[in-house]
């Protein structure tokens, strides 16, 4: 089942997030009790290579793999999807310009203007067959516009409103800085409780999915039941030194 | 004799298509009966590094190299020529704005804004002599526009007409979606033998060249009498099943 | 069902032979009608990482992967088996002792003195479990002795002799250099069928595989009837050019 | 101290000009006797797999890193800061929104529209804390606007005047074809040193840095009194075929 | 200080365990709270590349790097310390002559035949000088022969009388499979502590050092006593795995 | 003309030292005013990937290539050839055993064992021809045997006596360490000269060729007039030091 109907149906997903662009590091972080990976483009050392070798191992394993784009990159969302991603985050959607850009790269015609071309995704190079490629990917792939922003809270409804756009993605990192002017990156702050509850809630109202990143369990424990599903989870540096570090305690203890 | 040169006195040639961005294996794609190599870095697996290097040795073996970007990526367009490309195709031209930004990336000054800088192409590193450059790289080094939307179809005249424009390049398989509204991707479809035909005839008329990709050598027959004369076919995968298949149909015969 | 249990069952496998080390393109070779994939490491550009990576994307397909190591490199041997090869070809083994040495690299205690250590064969990493690697690995791993000088031959009772030898593998080129006494590299030769039908036949006499490279259909079909069972056809290079030929061929028609 | 605060200081810094996207190349360049490295994203080789690794190395060194570009690629822009880089220049800013649109990218909010995200700069993964990296980073990481077209000169006071923007750096081959209308690309030309003497005057007058590119000593030494004291210098072939010649010809003296 | 210093004053040293050869994540491994890192060649996925950068990377950060080769690859010993190795651990030392050939190449003249060549480790290019490189090194960098087989415990105190051979190392995985002739892999058998008892005896009684593997911290604690002080603990992607668990099991608690 | 005929007819070759295993580096290098590059495997940063990749680049720009190879790597020895090396030069042949071994893995039979296999040298992948390679090849390239101890010294007659084997190299850094009974590296010492001069008078009296590695120009001055033709100069991380230096030096100034 694609990762777009198991989010449909109301299961709640948790991602690895992965920032290191090496082939055998994504596939054991694909190893891991993640429910799916995540590969950063962003912030993150990918690129269009590593993402391109990172997918098809990811989709090797049965694991779902969905990647963030760089700001106003939508060439690569569309290349991303070619590649045999199963969802998209476009970062810093603040308008429903911004929104309408990004879901044109990601739905084929009549919906948007995604490119179609012959690779993974449509060739049978991955996991999933290629007949029905056309018909099904604008429904079995998922555009997720991150709101991390004023400007993005304050056009959400717009935004919501863009064909195509199949959810939004919530950066608490930007959010926050956002929310206080520029003094603090503090996702734990209590200030953004009420806007971020207010943003699933939205998304729900109008039949859109809610992702979240989450820099630690405490977080992802408090936002999956305000309506975050795809939640996204520390980093893969973080996963490394968690585990020796309870390794080097245990010996040391 | 360059690429532009050839196909301006009205030679066909046929391009390899590598989607594989892998030194070796476009060394080996630039050794077959082709004419020419195209490296696509839009649905295909290339990224700047493949280029980098994949140009070099195409060079090195004395074929033109010719690169397809991402869509609207015309930094791109310029470090493919910096890189030794003899022509880019840039995807989904679809009015003359897009043209114009296409043209003013692949032309220095004053008929574009390509920026100058020694990298392979103009210092000796390719094929070429680096003096004479600056003069020379505007007429023979080619900017083809791709026509694969209804926009596209509707804005070709004024396409054709931005200076810096050397040609037009087909994509059927996103123009077929277009104009089987979202329905199909048939390349082969009867319904595109006469805009495609207009398409040739109108570049034809005021001087410019006409391209496509052959997604098989029907294709291509079909359409190099209406006057595509540089023609892309199949891609590189499909020539390592093709080869494959021969051998084992030929064993198990 | 492993390599081994279906070429001890009589089966004939056909192998495809890798000789660009670059992953997408071993991909795409994993992917056409041969039954397996055998990476060259002597000959063609094969190095430890390139088995590494292309070894989990052959597994990951559901095809058996197959080495061929350096001259004498039995580190390498023990490594391919480890990174998930189901059968390893060793070069020259052109005396018993070369056969011992193999066999010590490819065999864990008692029979050899293969060394433990957790990586993709017997973690977890590959197609298969690791519970019971251990217990199984001896029997489901091949060791091929490649017979191809006149050494070789002269030794082959006690080159089949070894334990933990499971099967020779011929080389006919350099075969015909050293029956030819450095005159000609022709595998076609007739003066070859007499040797080489021996070859055959005393490994089955001993209940071991007979296993051999053809450069091409014919020379299959010559060899297979005298008891090869797992050939080696031509090469990658030479799928992209027959199949780029094919495509040419049929557009200039 | 970084980079910003030496210049800002009135220290002269030369830099190498790294055009290999090659890591060891990279850490050689960044032993040599030049202050600081620029790696090129423009006309050089670098694509983001080789900022990432090489940033990483020159930070080791102790060596301030800085990135150029390619044309209008901001995204990259905050990349290059978030993996290291203590200056960006970016090519072609010709005019105040130019300007603006890299300013966003370079500065966090209030200022601009810089993204958080851990990775290397701000995570402890280069040489600086991170602690303190949200307040210290718009002042400690510099924007460099490259003036090299008439219109960036007719738009240098607009330019100047936008806040985020730290200094101006010409390009002096581009700024010679501009100037000579497409003409020639000569660096050397005098008619450049009125317009260059303006340019670092002006910046002067703001408090605002000037920087430039310098093909060759002579170069560096005519433009660095005048005020240009973040000064690039030939590139990395270049310091390879002059180590090289000055070898053969000692022994061939 | 030098690893071979604090060893040798009885300091008690953990060291990670790389497979992965990948150049950001040996990075990421190097920063976690092990005191050293060591890369396998042996069982794990490391080559001559990600060992020459990995070393690199991990000597930046001013932690001591140590490499494990293939079986009988002592051309890689010599190499691993022209990259910057502190210590190179050699597999399957089952005799005295495997000693001598090992430290053979760990050592220059006269104790050893190692090869001088300026490269990182007495070139500047790593973290120490270089100018008393040929004094230092043999004293300097290790050499540790494993012991891991029945004939390596009975030519023990040969291997420790070997001049050049600084300490012995445990493979228990290997050691426990040749204790139970074959049967099975079990690094927890208590039939192992005597003769591991024994090892440590005898190295410590001729002033020479003892390290092992520890697949987990029980094992650590369990050896360590009894004179183990350089022990690897685990492996990278079991890191990973462990961080990931404790992760999700957070979130899902 | 090769390599191997230039040499023989009494020219003299400065060669390139490239340690650095990066390919643009290695075309940078290429293209410098030496007359051929060595690719160094023992001492330099080469692997197989590297030497692959690097050959293929040095043959496209008509220069040849030379690989010195890690101690007792014959099987490299090979497939240096494979991948298009004119000559390899192997460090530490320090008996007539070793030589053999050498010679062996560097001539086809009847005078030595190497294998056939089609790949670059022997396929028209490089820059000559395939049909003649098997008659031409122990003729056109060159095994260069090193002379770098006391023992080699010794057994020297011998060397130089054994068929296959082409000539001898000097590697001055280890001779003067092994003269000076591991006291230093100095090879610039005066103690040398006659050595060394006995060295290039005995190839010479047999008809072999005589190479040695100069570290500086002086020394390349000094050894040439004593028949040493093939000299190798410094390396690649020199040649950027030296580069840089006099710009920043003239700058400076
Ligand atoms: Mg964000
Ligand atoms: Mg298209
Ligand atoms: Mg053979
Ligand atoms: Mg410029
Ligand atoms: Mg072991
Ligand atoms: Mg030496």
């Amino acid at each position: 089942m694609s990762l777009a109907s198991r989010l449909r149906s109301g299961e709640t997903l948790l991602s690895a997030w992965s920032a290191l662009p090496e082939p055998l590091t994504i596939e054991a972080v694909a190893r891991t009790a993640f429910d799916a990976v995540t590969l950063d483009m962003q912030h993150g050392g990918h690129d269009e290579q590593s993402v391109l070798y990172g997918l098809g191992l990811i989709l090797a394993l049965g694991k779902p793999p969905v990647v963030r784009i760089p700001v106003g990159r939508f060439d690569m969302a569309s290349r991303a999807l070619d590649f045999g991603a199963e969802a998209v985050i476009a970062p810093m959607i603040n308008s429903v310009e911004d929104a309408e850009r990004f879901a044109a790269a990601m739905k084929y015609p009549p919906v948007g203007e995604r490119s179609w071309g012959p690779f993974r995704s449509n060739a049978g190079y991955g996991e999933r067959g290629s007949n029905d490629y056309l018909t099904n990917a604008n429904r079995e792939t998922l555009a997720f516009a991150m709101i991390e922003t004023r400007a993005a809270f304050e056009a959400l409804d717009g935004i919501l409103g863009v064909r195509g756009i199949d959810g939004v993605f919530v950066g608490p990192g930007d959010f926050s800085i956002a929310w206080s002017n520029g003094r603090e990156s503090n996702p734990a702050s209590d200030a953004l409780v009420e806007p971020l509850t207010e943003i699933a809630r939205k998304a729900s109202a109008v039949g859109k999915l809610a992702g979240i990143y989450a820099p630690n369990p405490d977080f992802a424990r408090r936002y999956n039941p305000l309506g975050y599903r795809f939640i996204t989870v520390s980093h893969d540096t973080s996963y490394i030194q968690l585990g020796a570090k309870a390794l080097v305690d245990a010996i040391k203890a």
